[in-house]
């Protein structure tokens, strides 16, 4: 039975490859346990294991930590790297190169480092957790200054990149071959032009506030719609399940078991049907990569940009469209009851493309969302660069947010202490949402040139040709090419800014007849 | 956080006691991760990622069995064995005699031994599944002879106990202390008495046949109602959680995690009733071991029979009584609609103590259950004296049935292919189910002595004392006395056929109106 999946040899001829392989895919299945236990502790953990399944984590973590950063692993690279069929060998290069890149930077943080990294994540999370409660900054902010400083001993570790800054090698964790300069090249005209847009729009927006009282649903009418929705879209439910969770996520847990979390609002069903597709869009990404590759770089998503493309196209190139609810309308009023029976069309279209500037990151629309990841941003790279003191971040929160929004920062808690990320020690992860929503937009483009009718595919509920294009293009590749080389290599463009200020301008302009 | 639950350091004093402890607690969190597999695997996990999911099982099988069979481990259990102070100490002197227990079975065997049976259990279960659906004993013929064979095998390595058989060496696994010998010496009598109260039940045990229509009520409203039920018992839900499988278990995953799953019949609510109770009553045990021991032969439970003893006494002594009916039907009926409503309780109590030989053991009432066990012990017991072989068991079976229930086996699927413990290898398993129900009536008889209005307590829906009783009697104990010991210490007297026996007549005669 275990030998179903298992055809880690690879047909280069390498002995030393194909023990690497071997090791690698060893770690990785101890690794995917971890994963169910992070799974489980957020949807059927009882309250009282808390405690136990931290030392599960940490021992599940700690073996398969040692596993990977095996001198034996080391030795094998160096063996692999000096023979010259597997460096001119594209797959088998492209490997070795993510495997040199993951192998040195895990075996490059001292224990020592790591064992405080974890202490202070876990104390970060508990703090943080109290002061959002609060919305007490001066409770989390020793956590926030440990947390940037213990950030910055580590990028030290890892060093700063040819030509780059030390923000750069923390970027790396989440964005491969990306760098702070890079991002800003993109960024900067990026809000420009955003900030066009939203001020033409704000007055227009009123127009459409708040949740049509037609939204209303029991959760168990909502959790058979967006079982059907998924399901529709390419979800493999036979290699995948929904579970609820406060915070929806995707999980991958093994090869064939990538599995999502949705979250059911009873006044407003759209959301568990947005929440979803992003979350399937993230899963179906994995459900994509080549199950005979797991463990190897080439079985593995490219990066968290790369990753939040996918969702971000499900949840909105598709699922805010007018093609997909000109599909999905009749259907909603089929299965649920009451005032949504004579929604009209248009009345849906605004109503899941409302823009409303927002305190929270994660309620905010398509439009005003990157203004909350640049300010982010911005911050991370002004740490970093020592021109901002994690204490004066509250009061840049506030002034960016009302320049940028127009709206008043009430309290921390609506400001910077929202999101769990630095909390968690996760420094240069924020940039990669806004990078998500870029590479999306751009792969748009194309495929709508490649696709020409894929609009009315879209309101026919067919989407076999879209994932299949992602399949091929994105998914199938894993780590063979680097994101910004995929991108060029899809679009044959660099990426750029202006897909998405393109896309956001075309689709708000039809809605709010600007 | 990982702190809140670690105490393995004893008070004795004694450094390689507490570093046998730690160890042996690391072996456990290792091994509990399995245990959340598992759960997974019936509950949660998508069809696909069987193959995947059979891999993580045995790196983490193979890992935890590595800690637990470290030579160090040995050594340690040598130097505390000749420690007096530790051998003076009961709970220590306890943990070491089933350590060393434990220790030698795991290093006994040989590793290309422990290789032939894995591979063997998952192909036999993989056979086994097929034969069952085409009722094909042939095709299951060969497996059987081969666990059998590996089974002599198995017992062999660990050898036949002092004065005993090769047959007892398994059942040890399962029911430590016990032997086939002493096991007959119950049996005999029990299966005389209990032939006698079949044999006078079966012309009344007609009146009451077939499922009320009283019963039919929706999975979601039965959820909620049994949720209620395993709360009202003592069920700890923030240390547990129930699912849904085919085959309902409980599982424990760790230190304040013990889950149950259950199962729903539209038609028949009561069975979800029983299930969850009998799988509250095994979850309720674990619940009741001492946390601060877990890893430890004192934070373990006893044997299978007296995990069984504690499902049986709230599923059956509890939950098919008159007591627990006075206040649970009026429960129901506030709960559910239609007929059950003007349902009585002489109705109630009928019903859910209806008399039907089966040829299902698992659908099975109280009375005739324990001639299915009994059976299965007969032929183990024979098969491995070489009395019997293998495949003259579904002859055997067909000829037993009925003698024993008068009923006519139809096929060999409603005969010797309906369980799944020899096609997984496990044999010595059986007579622990009917141990389990003899335990919990001897224990129940005690009970009853000491908490003389215990039936008074149960019709109000109050159950504290009971549970509070087998948690100082029973749970808090662990592994500190053998179960026949246990048994003595708690009721005074060897186990009996007798209690059982007694219990059964009157309830039955009241019911039936012998």
């Amino acid at each position: 039975m275990s030998t179903a999946v298992a055809t880690t040899g690879s047909s280069t001829g390498s002995k030393p490859y194909d023990e690497l392989l071997g090791l690698l895919r060893e770690a990785a299945v101890l690794d995917s346990v971890r994963s169910l236990l992070g799974w489980d502790q957020e949807t059927e953990m009882p309250p009282k294991a808390a405690p136990f399944r931290a030392e599960q984590l940490s021992m599940v973590a700690t073996l398969a930590h040692k596993r990977f950063t095996d001198p034996r692993i080391g030795d094998l690279i160096g063996e692999c790297e000096s023979d010259s069929n597997l460096t001119s060998d594209d797959e088998a290069a492209a490997n070795l190169r993510e495997i040199r890149r993951s192998y040195d930077r895990a075996t490059k943080l001292p224990p020592e480092l790591v064992a405080e990294i974890t202490k202070l994540d876990s104390e970060g999370l508990h703090v943080w957790k109290e002061a959002r409660l609060q919305s007490d900054f001066e409770m989390f902010r020793p956590i926030l200054e440990k947390q940037f400083e213990i950030n910055r001993r580590k990028a030290e570790c890892y060093g700063a990149p040819q030509g780059g800054e030390l923000y750069d090698a923390l970027i790396e964790d989440f964005e491969p071959g990306m760098s702070a300069k890079a991002i800003d090249e993109i960024f900067t005209p990026l809000r420009a032009d955003l900030a066009a847009i939203i001020s033409e729009l704000r007055p227009k927006a009123k127009q459409i506030e708040g949740t049509p009282a037609a939204f209303g649903a029991s959760v168990d009418l909502q959790r058979k719609f967006v079982k059907f929705i998924a399901e529709s879209v390419g979800y493999d439910f036979k290699a995948g399940a929904i579970a609820v969770s406060t915070h929806p996520f995707s999980e991958t847990i093994g090869v064939h078991d990538s599995r999502i979390t949705t979250r059911y609002e009873e006044e407003n069903w759209p959301v568990a049907v947005a929440t979803t597709l992003h979350e399937a869009g993230h899963s179906m990404y994995e459900q994509g990569l080549r199950p005979e590759k797991f463990g190897q770089p080439l079985g593995q998503y490219l990066s968290l940009g790369i990753h939040e493309s996918q969702s971000r196209m499900w949840e909105n190139q598709v699922g805010r469209s007018r093609a997909f609810w000109s599909w999905a309308l009749p259907k909603a009023q089929a299965h649920f009851d009451g005032p949504i029976k004579s929604f009209s069309l248009d009345d849906m279209v605004k109503a899941v493309n409302s823009i409303r500037p927002s305190f929270i990151r994660v309620e905010s629309d398509e439009a005003t969302y990157n203004f909350h990841i640049m300010l982010r941003f911005d911050i991370e790279k002004m740490v970093m660069r020592e021109e901002l003191k994690p204490a004066d971040i509250p009061a840049l929160w506030k002034e960016r947010i009302k320049a940028d929004l127009g709206i008043d920062v009430p309290d921390d808690r609506h400001g910077c202490l929202q999101d769990i990320h630095w909390a968690m020690g996760s420094v240069g992860y924020f940039p990669t949402y806004t990078l998500g929503n870029l590479y999306c937009a751009q792969m748009w483009e194309t495929i709508n040139e490649q696709i020409p009718d894929l609009d009315e595919q879209t309101s026919r509920g067919e989407f076999t040709q879209l994932l299949s294009w992602l399949r091929t293009n994105v998914h199938t590749h894993g780590r063979r090419y680097t994101a910004p080389k995929l991108c060029e290599r899809i679009t044959g463009r660099p990426l750029s800014h202006k897909p998405l200020v393109a896309y956001l301008d075309a689709k708000l302009r039809e809605i709010y007849g600007l």
